[in-house]
């Protein structure tokens, strides 16, 4: 194997696909990146198992060469290692070279590595042929369902489903929800023609995916029973599912609403931003809104500890008979994050029932958060 | 105690004094801000026993009001709590009140927070006063020489006096002296009175007090057997020393030189930080010089684990018989930094033998590293 490919779209592949890599893998050969020159021009996959990322730098790009003096070959060396090489390197072009089946060399003419290499034949078969249902998508619609859903999948191994996101389609919708059983997210994009599947798809997976489908005009999703497939641009991505039934949680969203406020998003997350100062518990911090017709609206909060603190929300209407309801700041800051909008309205049942979050001007994104006790 | 207060005042106040608060520190009072409300206006103090620092908020600023409403007495407050706080608030003026000996209040009129207190009577005795030799510097010469030599300084506790910075004053000359026994940093600085004096300040210390004073035009030192004493603008700032016989080393500085080395910073940087990439220690990265007058200036590395470089140093010069020699480009890449120059020359006496690094343009500062052996 040897070319010599342009220094910029070399990176370019390298980085994409090193967001499936991970150089402490357990598995020593998916440390490696895999380079394969073929007919189609370098090859560079990145995998752990679970996702898997090709990316294609062609011969040409419109009339510019951007690969020359190439022969046809594979050959395996640590990801890690070559990217911050080709990184630091200051030419404009790079010649890779498989010296012997142990050893591969990079070159730019001013600097000469020669890295160690392994046998390319022990990297795990890579199958990432189009079957299955299949939709197109603009990468921005599916980044954005999945920035406003992913976050409140659950981190916790225990019920693997809750670290997915559930992907539902019918008809001429893709639902997207995710929840990690104290609250949930829903989004519904609609598609521009008909699909069917239910899924689970790993949230931290589909993270990765988002950042590199979010300025693609079309991405191409295919859905099998064993993985999801995405085509965009010379990016091939690929992600295992979760099997298992995905709870049907959809039935907590209120379907009406006894109070209802409307605030400012900016004002209400920077005063949960500061009352959550005295919090001594990371991942739950727990605040109050105290909320009424005639009194206005505070947010408070108060620790043994640390001390207490108390906001007057100047610029929150609030509609209904007076209400105390407690919850994690965490929960309803990540919420109203997720609406995007410059005002959320935030509907409430009772003070131990599920409240929404949503974006005023959006019905397709809904987010559900559960109060905690008081203290 | 009670007192309205610009919050931007305030909050550099405390910042500045936050460079000596760790809030894990094993005593729980000096995770504390002392605040003092006395005839000078609002004295901010954090100590963390080896480093203190003062900055006292005056009542007016110019002719614009700083402080108002003020009633005297002292409170001490969580410092990484009051600092967000004080930083995450929008108003202009911050009231702070000790409500009683357990409660101080910080109000912005939207905010309101009442803070768990400790009695400041548990605080220890902070003594600034002014004695011992002493003289004035600029802020920037004074950063310059710490800037120069700390970071030569050893991390070990071993042997303490290694990770201290040796200042010696004699005559109308402060010189600065660090090493961990494998490297050597030396900066000369004139001043225009005379002192005379001995000491090693903490390295770490140093550093902090460098960031707090560069800016300064005017840095009084004072110096005794026990502390070394920083005055400058509003902000006093008193470290321990290390007591112990500082080594004397000056002694390795070679009195001649058989090769020289001319190099372009940025291009022996870039190429340490390339060839480095290939080494697995990150404590101790070894490379090997190769010069001769007729093939030149070649750096290398080599690791049975991850494979071989070679860089071409194709604008340095070099004099002298063919030299190879090896070191730890982690050492050469800080003495090039040190250098703060466009060009530096490293002079060698021999393979085994130390060699200096310095800037052609500056004869105040040198930097000796010590080779090691080839592979």
């Amino acid at each position: 194997m040897k070319l010599t490919i342009n220094r910029e779209q070399l990176l370019y592949g390298l980085t994409t696909v090193a967001r499936a890599i991970n150089d402490k893998h357990p598995i020593p050969v998916l440390r490696n990146v895999k380079l394969e020159v073929n007919e189609r021009g370098l090859s560079v996959i990145g995998s752990n198992n679970e996702l898997i990322i090709e990316h294609v730098v062609p011969f040409k790009i419109d009339s510019q060469v951007v690969i020359r003096n190439s022969q046809e070959g594979v050959t395996l060396v640590s990801s890690r290692l070559l990217t911050d090489i080709v990184r630091k390197l200051e030419g404009r072009d790079v010649t890779i070279e498989v010296i012997d089946s142990t050893l591969v060399q990079v070159d730019d003419g001013r600097s000469n590595f020669r890295l160690n290499s392994i046998n390319p034949e022990d990297y795990p078969d890579v199958d990432l042929e189009k079957i299955g249902e299949s939709f197109v998508i603009t990468g921005g619609d599916f980044a954005n369902l999945v920035d406003q859903t992913a976050f409140a999948a659950s981190t916790r191994e225990v019920r693997p489903t809750l670290t997915a996101v559930n992907l539902t389609a019918r008809d001429n919708e893709l639902v997207g929800i995710a929840t990690d059983s104290f609250r949930m997210a829903k989004k519904v994009v609609k598609l521009q023609e008909s699909a069917e599947f239910k899924v689970n798809v790993p949230a931290k997976i589909l993270t990765e995916i988002a950042r590199l489908v979010q300025d693609e005009q079309e991405v191409e999703i295919h859905v099998t029973d064993k993985k999801a497939l995405f085509y965009f641009n010379a990016t091939t991505v690929s992600s295992r599912l979760i099997s298992g039934e995905y709870p049907s949680i959809e039935n907590i969203i209120p379907d009406h609403y006894d109070y209802f406020l409307e605030a400012n998003a900016d004002e209400l997350l920077r005063a949960m931003d500061r009352v959550s100062l005295l919090t001594t518990n990371e991942r739950e911090s727990v605040v109050k809104l105290t909320m009424s017709e005639e009194g206005g609206v505070q947010l408070s909060t108060r620790s043994l500890q640390t001390g207490s603190a108390i906001e007057s929300l100047n610029t929150c209407q609030f509609t209904g008979e007076r209400l105390e309801i407690s919850f994690n700041s965490n929960f309803v800051s990540a919420a109203v994050r997720a609406c995007k909008s410059q005002d959320v309205i935030i509907g409430f049942v009772g003070e131990m029932k599920p409240f929404s979050v949503r974006n005023v001007a959006d019905n397709t994104h809904i987010q559900i958060v559960t109060p905690v006790r008081t203290y």
